[in-house]
């Protein structure tokens, strides 16, 4: 519903200035930042002479719905993309910058409350949001511009796995695949699948964890596990076997496909929005805490099998497909 | 027109990941990318320890519209309008990334030529696209963040004018406000008018020569002279008067006015997108090259005028409004 009809504030009431001066005020600013919100641009310390930087788009309709999501759990989504992709290069999210659109008549209280969810999911991996720009449009789009340090230590790309490296993972698979499900059944229950779909649940540590722990290769499952390691596959020219009886199946995912007669292996293989680490390690090396064994890495050609054999379904999420 | 209508290739058609490879394809990576498109994040080199950032949002229906511009003219002013932040800093632009809602059904062309548009402007501030995301939505929205380096100069931010400083411009004034008033009434003519609303012509290592020369405050003309002067005067704390006997006109705008029989300082005082500097230098410094003064900085409270009194008119474009 939009503001007017409501009579509450709406965006087109507020003005775009005390828009941004709203999301941006009272943000902790942090050691790092020189510069902070409010000016042309934001200017931050990179102290190991680097910077790591990335955007993440969320589009109203097609990543979420106002009428299905809170605008703090919406924020929270839309920071997560972006910080968790810091996080799978190895480093420490430091500073968030957002690009909305937003209809005019969206209540002022939205946006306020989208940038709060923002700025929690920063908190959480130890950035603040130092910039935006908001204008008019017919759908809210957020664009999330996320930057981190390395803190020294070498990028974890996708493209340095080697034969006979070990895949490990660490964080969720499938658990927001499997809340979206309870959902589209009509359940509200159980509640840790639920909120599981609500926003992901980060360890914005594990991606630095993973670097010093001298992993090969790293991304985050945002798309699903297959179709993630299909890009790691893809840019180390490597072939993937994932062995399904390393996936260890959490109870309320064992719970959900007991009750809908489905395999939870389908929400862990081709889930997204967990946002969980995946990465490859030398196979003799100590790997870091919170990481599992779920697969190897054989020579190429540069493809994703499941226990040795192609996956028959859907690896994961296309946009426009 | 869509491309489905056309027969042309849609987005739909190419699907999400041939896009992106496609958009950051044949890139000239720069020597500071140590990580360039197509990973999770990208990795920039920050010479000074430091680095710039800002986005900027431009919307289909507001910023632009497909049939009347060219997507390679709309893709320069999208970046260019981030870029110009970077310069308004003193910085040089180092690196893009593009945010992207497009619908599914926007011909493949559009999208790479509007590409296109942004690395040239990119390539005109001496950066590259090192990353973007590309997503469904009903309209097209591009949220470009730019990155920049201040190679050890201080940040020129808007917070800094002084009592007794000149205020000196670089660059167009109102050039595509009077543009669009000529297209407004049906013609094409002046072309240098009509080319300057398609989009503007920047000159980037004027930033940069302003931080070097001492300019104490800073900001681009992108919503008119007197609302940017306004975030100065805001800023700092200082009155700022705009002196139009100073407001050389340019002989189009002159032509043009003359025509219409408008005013031209209407155009040069609250026209924005031009990208303009303006910038406030202690009164006994010499002016870098290319900057002319135009009014003076005077104590509290913080306002700008003209000639002395309060403007009448609107002072600039403002979203929601």
């Amino acid at each position: 519903m939009s503001g007017e009809a409501t009579g509450e504030r709406t965006l087109r009431d507020v003005g775009e200035f005390a828009l941004i001066d709203r999301l941006v005020a009272d943000i902790p600013q942090s050691d790092f930042v020189d510069v902070g919100p409010g000016d042309d641009a934001a200017v931050l310390q990179c102290s190991d002479g680097r910077v790591v930087v990335c955007v993440d788009v969320l589009v109203e309709g097609k990543h979420f719905r106002r009428d299905w999501s809170t605008a703090i759990d919406i924020g929270r989504r839309a920071a997560a993309a972006s910080l968790s992709d810091i996080n799978a290069m190895g480093a420490v999210s430091t500073a968030l910058l957002v690009g909305v659109a937003a209809p005019g008549d969206l209540p002022a209280t939205w946006l306020a409350e989208a940038g709060a969810g923002l700025k929690e999911e920063a908190a959480n991996a130890g950035a603040v949001l130092v910039g935006g720009d908001t204008t008019e449009g017919d759908a809210v789009v957020l664009s999330v511009t996320a930057l981190g340090s390395l803190e020294g230590r070498a990028a974890v790309t996708r493209g340095g796995a080697q034969v006979g490296d070990v895949v490990a993972v660490c964080g969720r698979l499938g658990w927001a695949a499997a809340g979206l499900a309870v959902l589209g059944r009509g359940f509200r229950s159980p509640k840790v699948l639920v909120d599981a779909h609500r926003y992901p649940v980060i360890d914005y540590t594990a991606g630095p964890r993973a670097a010093t722990a001298g992993a090969t290769a790293m991304i985050d499952v945002s798309d699903g596990l297959l179709a993630d390691l299909g890009h790691i596959a893809a840019a180390s020219g490597v072939a993937i076997d994932v062995h399904t009886e390393q996936l260890e199946v959490p109870e309320p995912l064992q719970a959900a496909a007991s009750a809908y007669n489905v395999d939870p292996h389908g929400w862990m293989l081709t889930g997204g929005d967990d946002h969980a680490l995946v990465a490859c390690f030398p196979a003799k090396k100590k790997l870091p805490a919170g990481f599992t064994v779920i697969g190897v890495v054989g020579e190429s050609p540069a493809q994703v099998t499941v226990d040795g054999a192609q996956f028959e379904g859907s690896a994961g999420f296309t946009h426009f497909a």
